[in-house]
């Protein structure tokens, strides 16, 4: 049963956990079948380092001798990283029926892999003995014992993943409790129970977990997958009844729904069980290696993730955010610096001056003495949230909306760093079916008049181009900007393409990325907006002199 | 403790869930509440019309007298919506201290809202109680008391949410039990034990609602929030103990990370408990309203949601795909038509020549005769689906798309309205800060090369009305059309303004409505495509004699 963390806990400082408890990653293999996921060699080499930086105990890098590329990953692996925290796990299958394993050349791959330790899946339900790999019940157990013993006998630590195990506990509890026994007989360290088809619920897995570890002694690990929305909860369930190890795969990659996410697990045993199981210091990183294992895959990093999304820690609510004030520790959960991931206020038409005041502190600006600078925040914020502003999700906009009332005033705004006096999108479909986008813009830029033209695959890239070309040349610094993402929202949807649309654009300088709105009738005229909050932002990072 | 729901459960055809379970979807009050969520009152009637067909119980709408949308939505909602299943539940606060209910303009809108049941949220935490509500622990009872039962005679239900009860009751046991057993014992029907912070595990839950149960003997429900990942762990967990009201919102929207998803956790009720909780036949429209849903809050619908998402019964791996074909059963834990998702083999393609046939046969169109067509069909819907184009979402599109194959063949389109030559959309800022926009198009049309100019207030509207004035006089039937809604997807967001744009456009003659679809790196492009589908589908419905 979970209980706090002691607050005052004092771990020896270069304290890691040992063998007690183990973090067991396997996002190199079973979280690469996730949909849309396909990693090269590199790919996985660069994963495997920040799962060892984070300091999980055990990484599967794959299957050896089932495909080239995983062959190659063990082999770069070993070679390569030196290794701090983990140990490198070769995954692969019981020898084929009827042949000695170390006839099965599958079996040698593993032990060829030079991966100290191996997990070999087995099966454990009657039905898929029969029906799935055509054996007997008797010869399934051979597989089992014989494969474990051969590798044990070569030195090598295994772990057996009993595939299927819940619902072959169902079916025959007898035949799938004799499957974990002959691993744990044969010289398996560890026995883990899979729920391969992720249909079970935390009551179902604590007590089978409880009733297998009575009956065998063996030593329990842990394999959920999320097809009911439960594989946190059904890991941590598992631990409960005594399983001393969890395989989990980074941000829950994996076939289907995917696998427990090992972010949650961990935070969960560390800050909610108060039980130690990675170095000294890696949870303060968790936040920063869930994304960099994102950007690998070439996923977006979800931002709704427990614990490590963006959202994770922002609040929205008016009612909230005034009481926050008083005290954060009233409204989160854990203090969000313990997961490397910090807390955000949403400006938003729910939230009123409580919540600006502290938007404004967190972005560097002590509002408190000044109640009418902040009431003048509040009442533009709203005015604008009621045309189809939204300020939460373009922190960058709100920022050069506050900038204007702090150091420009009532009546007038910040000075910027180019004014507009003009733009125009041409987009024309050719006979050819091609399509020509020109945007020329007209602005002024520390006291000189520029004009200047682009062309894109589209009206708002042409303008973007455009206004990059005539700024170039006067702040050198926009170079490096780029639009990483753009997305366009349709508000009251019930006129049609009379409707007004709302733009954001995320921004980027390589060092960090930052979001803007606009809002028109006009989806061209929207963008521009956004574009010219992104750029003007962008400049007043790089620290560009303003200059209309 | 779940259980397998009995295969054979024979359930009298018009059965509703009664009263002695409550779903309680809360996706237009805290829902709303997640970051990027903007909802108008349009929206809300659209999101409470699907809920409702769904079947939950509840549906809260938000906090009438809180802001003007709020306000508006529960007039309109009881005005507009003829409920079959659910009821309109408002949501507010207890009453401030120190002032009678009555007198409380915030509890006099709620009783004013017509809104049959109210929710009304209570502080049970102590620490809340001092420093946010800034009152006496003896006042916030009173506060609850009394507002429960000047609501309950002015004859409404009362649903009281204890806020923070989890954090609450590690805190003070007895205080916030009291707190239940008053608003309990001052007539409230349900209390609601809320993990607001989102802290909690399933065995904290358990183990807390066992003990008010057991001291209290209230009716007790659950909120769960998921900043642990394990929200709908914890509303099982709320349910084994005794809990019989379950909060949730669609898709698990909500503040921060979110709230316990509506969808697992009816689906684990209604297939793992063999529970009845939604209407006969609910449970098959699953995937349909979580999708439908995620479409008006805009946001892209989470492919690896359980139960729902389009990869949840998706089946990558080799191993698993060739005992699929031996026994789906053995690597599915439900029939995905149980929750109306359908299995996919990620080598084959999601358009078989199944749905194709099926499709077809819903449109009036017997295919089942030609191999051939259905092949040829099926080949474009990859081809195109894999350029981002999206036919279940757009009806419209897709029958032109068979009728294209139908009447016309392998190498040429059936016979359309209308033929373009050319088009352009001009956009203008001018310095006075207005914009002009203007759209040329140049086409045939039974034989008459038309071109027409259209201005608008943005250029797909510009275009838009260039259309209509080339092809009015051709076909006065075009007359009736009207564009009620216009959709902009980006895709592959990684990009900024060179990703490829999808627009979804839905057009009415009055009688129907149909949707259309449109992809091109320029939105402006889209637009076009999906325009032109639209017009010449309406031409097909008004029966119009084609020639271009």
């Amino acid at each position: 049963m979970p209980q706090d963390a002691p607050s005052d806990a004092v771990h020896p400082r270069d304290a890691r956990p040992g063998d007690d408890f183990h973090v067991f990653d396997t996002t190199l293999r079973d979280g690469a079948q996730r949909e849309g996921i396909n990693l090269s060699v590199a790919d996985k080499l660069t994963i495997a380092r920040h799962l060892d930086d984070f300091g999980v105990g055990f990484i599967e890098g794959g299957w050896p001798g089932a495909n080239p590329r995983d062959t190659e990953f063990f082999q770069r692996a070993l070679a390569e990283i030196d290794f701090r925290h983990a140990q490198l796990v070769a995954f692969g299958a019981t020898r084929r029926p009827g042949v000695a394993a170390a006839d099965d050349p599958q079996v040698v791959a593993l032990a060829e892999s030079g991966a100290p330790v191996v997990t070999l899946v087995a099966k454990s339900h009657d039905r898929h003995v029969e029906l799935a790999l055509r054996t007997t019940r008797e010869e399934n157990l051979a597989m089992v014992r014989d494969t474990v013993a051969h590798l044990r006998g070569l030195g090598r630590r295994v772990f057996v993943d009993c595939e299927h195990f819940f619902d072959g506990h169902r079916a025959d509890p007898a035949y799938a409790t004799q499957v974990v026994r002959t691993a744990h007989e044969a010289g398996a360290d560890v026995v883990v129970l899979c729920d391969t088809n992720g249909g079970m619920l935390p009551g179902d897995v604590q007590a089978v977990v409880r009733a297998v570890l009575a009956d065998t002694g063996a030593r329990l690990g842990v394999h959920a997958q999320d097809d009911t929305g439960c594989a946190v909860a059904n890991t941590l369930a598992a631990v409960d009844a005594g399983a001393t190890h969890v395989q989990c795969t980074a941000n829950g990659y994996g076939e289907r729904v995917g696998n427990a996410n090992l972010f949650p697990v961990v935070a969960a045993l560390e800050l909610k069980y108060g039980r130690r199981v990675l170095p000294e210091g890696a949870l303060a990183e968790m936040t920063r290696i869930s994304h960099a294992v994102a950007e690998v895959v070439n996923l977006t990093p979800s931002t709704h993730q427990p614990y490590v999304g963006t959202s994770a820690f922002a609040h929205k609510a008016g009612l909230h955010a005034s009481a926050i004030k008083v005290d954060p520790d009233l409204y989160q959960h854990i203090d969000p610096e313990q997961v490397g991931n910090s807390m955000r206020m949403l400006v938003s038409d729910m939230a009123g001056r409580a919540s600006v005041e502290l938007k404004g502190r967190e972005l560097g600006y002590d509002l408190s003495g000044d109640r009418d600078l902040v009431g003048r925040i509040v009442e533009r914020v709203k005015e604008k949230e009621l045309r189809g502003y939204t300020y939460e999700a373009a922190d960058a906009s709100f920022e050069l909306l506050l900038r204007d009332e702090v150091h420009g005033g009532p009546d007038r705004r910040a000075e910027r760093f180019f004014r507009l006096e003009s733009w125009r999108a041409i987009v024309e479909d050719r006979p050819d079916g091609s399509h020509a986008n020109e945007a020329t813009v007209r602005l002024w830029a520390k006291g000189e008049r520029v004009v200047a033209t682009g062309e894109g695959n589209g009206p708002v890239n042409a303008l973007d181009r455009a206004l990059r070309v005539g700024l170039e040349r006067i702040y050198p610094g926009l170079a490096r900007l780029e639009l990483v993402d753009y997305k366009v929202r349709i508000l009251e949807g019930t006129h049609g393409t009379e409707s007004t649309t709302r733009v954001l654009i995320s921004t980027s300088d390589g060092a960090a990325e930052w979001s803007t709105v606009g809002v028109a009738e006009n989806v061209i005229a929207a963008s521009w907006q956004a574009l010219e909050d992104a750029y003007t932002y962008g400049l007043l990072r790089a620290g560009a002199t303003p200059g209309e």
